[in-house]
């Protein structure tokens, strides 16, 4: 299966998530940033490596935002700031902050809010693009909250349904709700078949694609991954009779809360690269009913999912969250496995910077 | 193409939509609820019909309620009451009262926060099935606020990604934006490929349904409709590969805040046929920035979107609600067309009850 595929390499480098955290952070400092900031966001790219979600990780995701901050293009001492709240809200201006800076004060301001009245939720505009979207829902988990988040992206890779050409991104959706002993629920999901992410790691690692992932511009669905690049994708749900228009109205759901509601405008509007916004919701459990109480009856549902039977040439059954945190629990004793053709840039990174680049496991 | 031909039928009744709220009115009020009551949620079911979501509408909705008021089953004069609040929040207890009647309570409740602090959520436990999800949200529209609605489902047909056995609702998501001039969007989407409503009319209709929509218990996909009645459906996506996780995950997300979240429980631990649980949201846009520019903003995305050149086959290109909003002026003006098949148990009822049935436009 593709999905398994995209995860395996041969020969890979172990490091340590605590020596790949001081690696970024300094790197992250080395470009500007100061050194909360830094390290803030050195936390959410090692998070997604964590998590599995690896092409949100260090090594796909560090060089771009390091160039961005030291040449100029991404302000690496930013002003965020509200520009207008009420009690339960806030629009936060980003100031062309590195996304992942941006995105985790804004999820901060969300989190005190619902610690004042029960709920907070905050529209950032002026912002980048904000990494593994499930970093900020997460954020809430250690204060008993729910979490919600959604981000605008900078490419124009999806076809509305019936449209001829691909106008919207990929524009995902992190939910993240606290369990008691059992992994809480993280769902991380573009609302499109497949984030762009995968399709790249398929390129680089030369794997073909399933049909369904990409289409050309004849409609036609293309497997052939030297053939994907400039090509198409779907809403989730793939045809309209499968419920495209689901994966796509979900998209323009992202859009509008993001988008619309900063005033940074609707992502399909705006010209290529495109600036994100995003949308963050804190939800106090005890604003509703005793928070030790709600995180017992996850544990009920969630052992529920996971101990059912699973169909015919199937292990077992997942819920969201629960391979990125088994898979955690994993990288955070074996390492992160970081793939052989992205540790030559990423050495490079490290010698540009004059970091000392961490050592093997 | 199976969408269209569900909406099609031969020698159609057709009613006016006031005489029909009229009628659903008297026979809401016969079955013991209030005079308030019974206009609330006959507006519901009628505007169901209205938005062409005939499934969730007068002729296939109506008869179980009024039987099941009428017989004791739900309650016709439920207490209603707010059992622990914030200022943006309140977790509701429905009585087990009409879901209609309970959710658009909840909804004016979420709405009244939403007023006060910017924001309003709302947890409802003890009710019914809602009827039209997307009805809520719509609720939102006319306070220049943005509206959300998820509800469980009463039944278990939706397989879990790897399962063997059907045990999640259709759990669906309603979302409502305002525009100036173009129509709001209108999301209504049941997170399974399609919603159980469907498959009941192409059962109706005797249309076989296309191959993704329901597998047997060997995980092959039927299409033969008369083979569908207790076979499974998938979550949105379909399949891994193509996401069926992200449908699944998202069906999670509705029975966490609807049913974990009010102390309902969460919709696939219940006993069948399951109550059902609600989750509301109302979000006032000047909270974030002036309500009219928003909407200037929302109609130059949604024109943008309505413009958009279609793919080769393909007439036009939709935003979630424009249909329906196509559809509503259509049958305000045309009156709504009542299916053959379902005219006889309407009239059943009204001669069971003593009301006059509407006349034939």
């Amino acid at each position: 299966m593709v999905l398994k595929q995209l995860k395996q390499f041969d020969n890979p480098m172990h490091v340590s998530s605590e020596s790949l955290l001081e690696f970024v952070t300094v790197l992250f400092g080395r470009a500007g940033l100061s050194q909360e900031d830094a390290a803030g966001a050195a936390e959410v790219l090692v998070e997604a490596d964590l998590a599995g979600a690896d092409s949100h990780g260090v090594c796909y995701s560090l060089p771009s935002r390091v160039h961005g901050l030291a040449g100029g293009k991404l302000n690496p001492s930013p002003d965020i700031r509200i520009v207008h709240e009420t009690p339960s809200t806030a629009l936060v201006d980003g100031d062309n902050a590195l996304g992942l800076t941006a995105s985790r004060r804004a999820m901060d301001i969300a989190i005190a809010k619902a610690h004042e009245v029960g709920t907070g939720t905050v529209a950032l505009r002026n912002s980048n693009h904000c990494g593994m979207i499930a970093y900020y829902p997460m954020m809430a988990l250690s204060h008993d909250m729910i979490g919600l988040a959604m981000s605008t992206t900078p490419g124009a890779s999806i076809l509305p349904t019936f449209a001829k050409d691909p106008i919207m991104g990929t524009n995902p959706i992190g939910f993240a709700v606290p369990a008691d002993k059992e992994a809480p629920v993280i769902l991380d999901i573009a609302t499109s078949v497949v984030a762009t992410g995968k399709i790249a790691i398929a390129r680089a690692l030369g794997i073909d694609v399933p049909e369904g992932w990409q289409v050309g511009e004849d409609g036609n669905p293309i497997t052939d991954v030297t053939a994907t690049k400039g090509s198409r994708g779907l809403p989730l749900g793939g045809t309209r009779e499968l419920g495209s228009h689901k994966g796509y109205g979900l998209a323009l759901m992202v859009d509008v809360l993001c988008g619309v509601l900063s005033g940074n405008g609707a992502g399909f509007l705006l010209p290529l690269p495109r600036s994100c916004s995003q949308y963050f919701q804190a939800i106090r459990i005890d604003a509703f009913r005793p928070a030790d109480e709600f995180k017992q009856d996850m544990d009920v549902a969630l052992r529920h999912l996971r101990e059912l039977p699973p169909a015919e040439g199937h292990e077992r059954v997942y819920y969201a969250g629960l391979q990125e945190g088994e898979m955690r629990a994993k990288r955070l004793k074996d390492g992160i496995p970081l793939p052989p053709h992205t540790v030559g840039a990423l050495k490079d990174l490290a010698s540009e910077f004059e970091v000392d680049f961490p050592r093997e496991l």
